[in-house]
């Protein structure tokens, strides 16, 4: 029989606390499961806490023992604290080997631990984000089940999941930019990703309005009107009573809210990530949904203010882990 | 000695919840107090259930008996789930006597119950709400300790107290329109009325940003760098450490952020009733600051849909009570 896939944890920005979150999901994770290999540069960790291998199917074994470490080969700067442009290469080529190994099917997901987008760009990086960077490097990848391709955002924790329509857009950008077209296209990506890899058979899908009380009808502001219920309407055209809205956001998480619905679909960053993140800061994960391949991350920065003082939480990055496993899991049997 | 002042709990749209609500607070308010008086119409009641007074002085010995109701003579027409504009005059008079009976100190403070603001501006109202109209009434009275004067809303949870900057505006209108100077009168209202009110003698305010990550240096929209940073720097020049901010909103709410501070003021509607009804969907309490009286209500509206059929709840008003009883404590402590 063969070894179980482990997932690929990128290190993410050496001079941040993914090293040593990594260790603690690591401590944390050892006895348990499930089973995770950093890619990177070793030497960004203590030699004694970690066993290098040369390929996944090495790490598996390795688990039990000691933290495994795929070696890309390409040396980093560390130094806890600052983000060195020197250490470029070596975060790019652990994010660029973990998802080539994902696609290869020789990692069952990809977790990636943060980086700092300043320090990359510095470096002649020119990707807005981690994101967008691992859409364009799964490009030729073929989606499952011949699902929509699309990299959609997803705040994912214990009793709350929310998807941002506009990101890191001001809110007025985001208001001029929302489109129809833009809410059906995610919600569609989400409902299928709640289907495949959450493995809800029938996800019911809450959509947010973007003015308060959801516009009022049309007298605080047009665009829950004009744009956010003909999104609604066209869902409902697909999907029926599974989708519902817009709904005014003030009203929708709470407890009694969230139990008519699998994941709301918000129009502002703020309006997805206060929700999840007042219930669940600790526990919350970001997943890239509509991908060939299973990404999550923490949701949380490389914190270089604390890097190196032990005193980092890895429970993000242990939801992500676990997170990862089980949509893997899903996918895998869907 | 005098007897204790009663809270005026007024009528409200009587088609709604507000008399059934009233009833339930009653019962469970009944012996251990804060007392308290509706004024409206007694024919919006069950006549067996209230005894109907004449002045607020004989409301105090009523009310362990059965809920006293001050007749204000204005005649309501009373339909459970109907808001008839026929009604406007006595739900109108209710609050004007409540409001005058606050200002001559003959009630301790006013609880409003919910108001059709549809049906009233039908019959001819012309304020934009509740609170615009209490505000013109006590506009002759004079602050006290010479307070600012200037309707600020507050929203009061067990855990969490928001006040958002902008309130009833879409968010494209909410961004262009916000200032430094409507940010540093909020603020210092919310301020003045922590330590009179609330009885907070050095009281903390977090000031959110208004774009995502409190605009990320400039990059994310310019609101924050231009407008919201150059209020918290002139509020600082004033209160000192008191005062922080521009924060991201999103990691504003959770436990460990909220005990930084005492409340946080929200650029938009939803940054602050997001986090208060999530957190405390039944218990969050609508108030009034910078009022030459206390004024606060329940966190809902009228529920029409439900009024008349027993099952609504009256926890957001029996707070509201509880809350408008304790500030009217601290501010004649003051």
């Amino acid at each position: 029989m063969a070894e179980p896939r482990l997932l690929a944890l990128t290190m993410g920005e050496p001079g941040g606390v993914g090293p040593e979150i990594a260790l603690k999901a690591y401590a944390a994770l050892k006895s348990s499961g499930p089973g995770f290999f950093v890619v990177g540069d070793p030497r960004a960790f203590p030699e004694t806490a970690i066993t290098v291998v040369s390929d996944p199917s090495a790490a598996a074994g390795a688990f039990a023992t000691a933290l495994p470490v795929l070696d890309t080969g390409t040396r980093a700067q560390v130094t806890p604290g600052t983000a060195d442009p020197a250490s470029a290469p070596a975060v790019i080529s652990a994010i660029e080997r973990a998802v080539a190994l994902a696609i290869a099917g020789e990692a069952a997901a990809v977790v990636t631990n943060p980086i700092e987008k300043a320090s990359l760009n510095a470096a002649g990086w020119r990707w807005p984000g981690h994101t967008e960077f691992i859409e364009h490097l799964t490009s030729g990848a073929p989606m499952p089940n011949g699902r929509r391709r699309g990299a959609v955002m997803m705040i994912a924790g214990p009793s709350l999941r929310t998807v941002p329509v506009t990101i890191h857009q001001s809110v007025r950008e985001a208001a001029a930019q929302l489109s129809a077209e833009s809410i059906v296209q995610k919600a569609q990506i989400t409902f299928e990703a709640l289907q495949t890899d959450f493995g809800i058979a029938q996800p019911r899908l809450a959509i947010a309005g973007l003015n308060p009380h959801a516009g009022e009808k049309g007298t605080i502001g047009r665009e829950d009107e004009d744009i956010v219920a003909p999104a609604v309407a066209e869902l409902r055209a697909i999907y029926g009573d599974a989708i519902t809205g817009p709904h005014p956001a003030d009203t929708l998480f709470h407890e009694e809210a969230r139990a008519r619905y699998d994941a709301a679909l918000c129009m502002l960053h703020d309006q997805a990530l206060i929700p999840a993140k007042t219930l669940a800061f600790h526990q919350a994960v970001n997943v890239t949904l509509g991908l060939p391949i299973i990404r999550t991350s923490p949701d949380h920065g490389t914190a270089r203010d604390i890097a190196g003082k032990g005193i980092a939480r890895a429970d993000s990055l242990i939801a992500a882990i676990k997170l990862a496993a089980s949509l893997a899991g899903a996918r895998a049997c869907a």
